[in-house]
């Protein structure tokens, strides 16, 4: 029988998941709710935790670690961002406790380039974790990207997080496929990839100089009939990944890992693949792992 | 007193204004209505365009020529695109005729590079009355900058519309002002410019590779408070309109013009000072020179 030695927590603005680990990491159970931070009424984090966790069989005072929006300040508590460049270490060292010795949450990451700061919560972890779970925590250099509503992109050096930087590369397809005068154009449901419009969109994007004209072309090959309706999606999913693959220098990556729900990474490696980079992914076991590797770092 | 030679009519998308023109193409009389082409019926268009033009005095069978979203297909009539490169004289010669020798539609212009096309309706009628206004029509190379919801950058070389390019940067603005995570930062209303922090947002996305990774700016900005609420409208307004010069070639223009209202073009001129460029400004009248001087083409 395994004994629970973890309860890691990933509590993003609009889910709650929590995992029940084992004494090597392993997850003994899971549990997914729709009880996001935005759903929380200030003093009620601990109340709503507690029940998250009800079916969850462990001994009294099991150590609890969180990541994520929780974090912020509109979550339980708010845990300032450590300064970049930071190892697992340090964040071991940078918890903020909710309830001392028992439940605590995971800083996020700030950086800085030419005056303009960056941040993230909750990847940090991802990446330590995907990183360990790839054994290249060691490595002297990596990539890793998070795509999602807000794609991060970290270099990360002998185990350390460096720099990184956003791209609203998510958010940017959800307001153009919603909002913007594109959505006349494109069927109400994006259906399943059409992987030669998705290419097409790619290309498109990086031969551009801006998404602010590449975009238009997601009209203009509509109304000359050059693209059905039904493969618009998918071009404007290449269109916002490929521009999000121009504004990087590939040329001087070594390794890239990729991490997120399959469907998404393997979106990502197949665009990165038209400019002859190969990438690894890792799912979503990357966050537990995170979580348990940064647990270690305060065992007594 | 002045003899009505035209009624130049620009219809578009959300108003229609028209112009009473006299024998050297002064505007004796103007109207505007809320009457945009989504606003009609299909088989009203004429009526709704007789009674906006009820007011003007003029002798019957005055020619009318019209610009802008009329002639598109959501329009009265479709009025086919014109390929690039085109000069007045093609406008005059493919217009599509409403009403037999007394009403008519300026066609469009349509141009395409490496096999994606690009589209511009009533922006061609500005172009020319922009360049005839400024005594530039037969200048050896002129680049016209229409800011607005879909800016456009035309390159003209003596008298005919080579290629231009669209560029959605109006639209981005409002998509992240009113529908993307950086709304909850900004406050309700744009309030007037700041021109500091309007030049911060030119500069940073100048420097940046791509709108994706520096819109995310305005949203740390805000959160490590280095730029005050009130002054992130004006950000990322100079944000978009930084990303949409960072993407042209301006080494190699000669001379800029814009045109468009007043409030856009001077952001544009004070943006384009950033980079060493100055540009001429053009606002409204463009667009009733330019259907006089596309009528005149049409003269017996």
């Amino acid at each position: 029988m395994n004994h629970a030695e973890l309860i890691a927590v990933d509590w993003g603005t609009s889910t709650l998941r929590a995992a029940l680990l084992g004494s090597q990491g392993q997850v003994l159970d899971e549990v997914t709710q729709p009880r996001g931070i935005l759903t929380v009424k200030p003093g009620e984090f601990a109340t709503v935790l507690i029940a998250a966790l009800a079916g969850f069989t462990r001994a009294k005072g099991t150590f609890c670690l969180i990541s994520g929006m929780a974090g912020s300040q509109q979550g339980w508590q708010e845990a300032p961002y450590c300064p970049c460049p930071t190892g697992l270490a340090d964040l071991g060292r940078a918890l903020t406790w909710v309830e001392p010795g028992q439940t605590a949450i995971v800083p996020g990451l700030r950086c800085e380039q030419a005056g303009i700061p960056d941040v993230m919560r909750g990847e940090e972890v991802q990446i330590f974790g995907a990183l360990d779970l790839l054994g290249l925590l060691d490595l002297k250099e990596a990539t890793v990207v998070l795509p999602g509503t807000h794609s991060k992109w970290a270099t990360v050096r002998a185990g350390q997080v460096q720099h990184f930087c956003t791209y609203m590369t998510g958010e940017f397809y959800a307001l153009l496929r919603q909002h913007s005068i594109l959505s006349r154009s494109l069927p109400a449901d994006d259906g399943p990839l059409d992987e030669a419009a998705f290419d097409r969109g790619v290309s498109q994007a990086l031969s551009s100089r801006s998404l602010l004209a590449s975009a238009f072309s997601t009209r203009t090959l509509a109304l000359f009939k050059q693209l059905a309706s039904d493969a618009l999606p998918s071009y404007l999913s290449g269109l916002v990944i490929g521009e999000e693959l121009r504004a990087q220098d590939l040329t001087s990556i070594a390794q890239v890992v990729l991490v997120g729900a399959p469907a998404l990474t393997q979106r990502y490696q197949r665009a990165l693949g038209q400019l002859g980079v190969s990438a690894t992914g890792v799912g979503a076991q990357a966050t537990w792992r995170g979580l348990w590797q940064v647990a270690k770092q305060i065992q007594p």
